[in-house]
């Protein structure tokens, strides 16, 4: 199969499915074109993942089609942007339809449950290795930000914490029990929180996504908004199914520390807490408090801030 | 040195070197905002760079950086876009500084040179591989796309054909030739012609760049716009260098088969030349003619339409 049969069969059906319409040149010539909404401003992240450190050797295309969408939707999520578009540069061993198939499938799957048409991309031969660029529009000046955050505002999360980490011990499960089944669902097709960040312009004061681990990300927001925040471990929205299988102080320590999960993390004045509407503020707990003192109090026993690092030595 | 540290030290300079002033948001939070001014389009394309596959294990990383950047935004030469800003998702073995340091002075030398500023980015460690995706503007409507070639059009190409090709001999030279200095120059560091492309908007009917080589990226423009091609041989702006270094028969050759050099491939109606500049015409070569009938004519011998295809079992 030529590269350009590959591209046909598999990737040119993903393209013609976003909802806005914006797209004006989808894949096939030497670029895309994309119109921007008067008034709008072009919201973009790019994410890579590559075998055996994004993902296991050998995981399942389906999944890693939908997943490597999700995680680059997230950032989307984050910034409170209204999915547009994607590309995909792709480089494979072989093109097999045995992995092919699967793959395009997973991804044709999220890209019409994000509303993310396919813009473009590159196929290429080497190491399997994704790097998906997504585009999103916010009106302009209304992106949701890392900035911002100010003491005495509410820090809240998305769902439930921990359950992608967990899954981690279970990737390998022959009959993963009920709750086994449950964490690996969070890690296999995880949902980025697009309506909730979309919800959140001009209420939270701050934002972003939970990849690296909710106090890793936290100190994101806390360095670049230049405040500190005291936590509440009593709030924390522990996912029930990792506390059944791991017990309840593994299960907060994942909850802390652990990455995947995709959900968001925000930071919101009280008074517009109040405004929120119920179905909003139902999405999320109030884990803690912007306070004015560099740092992260609350966090009890042995905890250290972690996350993930490429090239860490920390 | 972390993820955080390498992304600081090396490619956080590249920000802010826009033209434009149109990137609202640079690297550093979730995603990158830009803003696309009023009544243009934004034009995108993504290209990925493997290392053993698109540039030869163990490739100077300076010349890796210019040659990365050229070749992605030589897709926006060939829309007839104004360069706006890029993202770089990295992927490589180890952040040692004896290839970062290099590697980022390359890209940033090509990144002040074409008017495109670091928007954002990932960097994550595996197999080297670099996909980077290069935004532009263009007023809407306006840009050049492979569609549109009429019989009768003139068929051009910029500058001169083969010397990237050519210089796939010479890579390990220890003391090169003038002539073999000139060539490798042609491939570590092409230039995208990006001006060029912007003063063929509204005069080319279709454009390519040559990335695969002008025989199949001709292909690639009358597949597209559902014509063929008559070339004229003699016309041909065959590299004086390569002719010198390998007799006019394997010139020629590479000039319509080899890939590498990134010049534009243009059609333009007679009318429509006559009116353009001085300055623009003899930036380009007629070779030949748009014919109602499909294929190409005009090629002595046994060439055979080639170009790259990384799957390709031809």
């Amino acid at each position: 199969m030529g590269e350009f049969e590959l591209i046909r069969r598999y990737f040119s059906p993903l393209a013609g499915q976003s909802r806005a319409g914006s797209l004006v040149l989808g894949p096939g010539d030497d670029c895309a074109i994309e119109r921007v909404a008067s008034g709008h401003e072009l919201v973009f992240s790019v994410d890579t993942l590559v075998e055996g450190v994004h993902f296991p050797a050998g995981y399942d295309p389906e999944h890693l089609g939908w997943r490597s969408l999700a995680v680059a939707a997230s950032d989307l999520a984050a910034m409170g942007a209204q999915p547009v578009c994607f590309t995909l540069a792709l480089t494979l061993p072989e093109a097999s339809p045995e992995w092919l198939d699967p793959f395009s499938r997973g991804l044709s799957r999220a890209s019409r449950a994000f509303g993310l048409e396919l813009a473009g991309g590159d196929t290429t031969r080497g190491p399997l290795t994704l790097s998906l660029q997504v585009h999103g529009e916010v009106p302009s000046g209304a992106a949701l930000l890392r900035t911002g955050a100010e003491a005495g505002d509410f820090l809240c999360v998305s769902g439930t914490l921990g359950a992608a980490g967990a899954a981690l011990d279970y990737l390998d499960s022959v009959s993963p029990s009920e709750d086994e089944r449950a964490v690996l669902e969070r890690y296999h097709a995880p949902v980025p929180r697009l309506n909730l960040g979309i919800a959140l312009r001009g209420v939270a004061s701050a934002a972003i996504d939970i990849s690296d681990g909710l106090l890793a990300d936290l100190g994101h927001i806390l360095e670049a908004s230049g405040v500190g925040a005291d936590l509440d471990c009593q709030a924390m929205p522990v996912s029930s199914a990792v506390t059944r299988l791991k017990g309840q102080a593994e299960a907060l320590r994942l909850a802390l520390e652990a990455g995947d999960d995709y959900e968001l993390c925000v930071a919101i004045p009280p008074a517009l807490w109040k405004e929120l509407p119920e179905a909003v503020r139902t999405q999320l707990s109030i884990v803690g408090k912007v306070v004015s003192e560099s740092g992260i109090t609350g966090i009890e026993g042995s905890l250290v801030a972690g996350g993930y690092d490429h090239f860490g030595s920390k």
